[in-house]
């Protein structure tokens, strides 16, 4: 049995549970939306956890931020300026900001707090929050997209929190039905969707979701991701304009250094596992 | 934190956790060679635990069993005779005998009370152990192989435990040297190699005594497998010959049915993560 010196996070439903040995609690503190703690973990670095749900390690982000980014912006054809919904890690962000084509990088999301923490305990993952194409905002993404004018942004990166709380309306056609307004005309939205192996049937929502609001070309892809339930993660491309595969040249040649990511991950990462296949058919 | 209600895979190294939730314990016994349990849980099925670490479930189990048997059987031009050393619990063999080419698949664990566990436990993964091109031997597979004929085999599954206790000899270069002897000239092993996040040092091992062993063709694939330490597995193919893809046209009508694996998937799980890439150039 594990003692007092692990963080555990239960999956409900799954009634699975992942820990990390902690070495010490460096910090917690209830915000105005979330309760934000950080641990220096045995062998994972720092941890960020937000509502009792591993957010963040030092050790295994770079699946999740170099997967939720690169694959979105090699796919759309020329991506200039880009949205973060949430994020407030900035680590998608860093990302995002390694490619040159990006002439404007906006992450906005709700708590300041998490970005402020992370300026402390994950300082490598803020090392782009001064590059001139980087704005954070702290306002509800929810709201930022609902008013924005059409044809603003190329992508919107939907980073955020499982679909209770304050990301619940993150996975809503409502929401989507902003985003296709603020896209441009060849412009996709990236959602992370949770664990095909654990939750098939939201999945299958959000893309039902999607494909009402009008971003009917969908493409989910598949990576690990060790802190999250099942250590099995995806996330999904609902795209405006139809998807034909992806720029794979130029993510062959790209220009910057990643640790998971390439142009074979990439194109692996779309491979549909026979069970998700069929349940999406149906 | 987790009450007794719960049972618990502590990762030494990385100190992470993996917990499923039991709704009963059903069986513990001390083997010749090992202590084997089995637990109801509450989302996962049934579980099989040997030595204190996680080996089966009933909700997962596919996608191990099917990557360690289709991506083996795919890759060799025309595997007839299969050798499964480990793999007590059946779920390997029941995978290879869906191949029609196959004559001949010899499962040789050295645990029969592993066996006769799953039968009762994991009924549908026995339920090829009648086929007549079955063979179950409950002897040591280490030397099964060591006393084998030249060209006896053509595709050897080392479906092991973890490479401490029983399993340790099947990760060293004397039993490849034995597979290098049993194989036929196209002949090829296929070892559960795994965690590229936690076991890289093992993995650039386990690589460097195929290679030693004259099996130095290689191809390390990856996959999901939620139960098993970081949820991201590995199996890595050792060949005699060179080894150019696989029967890609076969693998795209296999003549059964599977739940993860199809013909993208194999092709995806050959993708070489950018930092695995690095490591092993070294």
């Amino acid at each position: 049995m594990l003692d007092e010196n692990w963080f555990t996070e239960i999956v409900p439903g799954a009634e699975s549970a992942f820990s990390l040995k902690i070495k010490a609690k460096l910090h917690a503190e209830q915000s105005e939306f979330q309760y934000l703690e950080i641990y220096e973990t045995e062998g994972f670095g720092n941890l960020m956890v937000i509502d009792g749900c591993t957010m963040v390690s030092t050790r295994d982000n770079f699946f999740y931020h170099e997967m939720m980014s690169h694959t979105a912006l090699y796919t759309h054809p020329d991506p200039k300026r880009v949205w973060i919904i949430g994020g407030g890690d900035c680590g998608t962000l860093r990302e995002v900001l390694k490619h040159p084509g990006v002439e404007q990088a906006v992450q906005i999301d709700i708590d300041e707090r998490v970005t402020r923490l992370a300026e402390i305990y994950f300082p490598e993952l803020c090392e782009s929050n001064n590059d001139p194409r980087a704005d954070l905002k702290f306002i509800d993404g929810i709201k930022w997209v609902k008013d924005a004018a059409p044809n603003s942004v190329d992508i919107i990166i939907v980073d955020s929190t499982d679909p209770v709380g304050p990301a619940e309306g993150l996975f809503s056609e409502a929401f989507y039905r902003d985003c296709f307004n603020a896209l441009s005309p060849n412009g996709l939205v990236v959602q992370q969707s949770e664990s095909a192996l654990f939750h098939l049937k939201l999945m299958g929502e959000m893309r039902d979701a999607m494909s009402n609001a009008g971003l009917s070309h969908l493409q989910t892809f598949f990576f690990p991701q060790c802190i999250y339930p099942s250590g099995w993660w995806s996330g999904t491309i609902a795209s405006k304009a139809a998807l034909n595969g992806f720029r794979e040249a130029d993510s062959a040649n790209k220009p910057f250094e990643t640790t998971l990511y390439n142009v074979d991950i990439h194109k692996a990462s779309l491979a549909q596992p026979e069970f998700f296949k069929k349940a999406m058919a149906k």
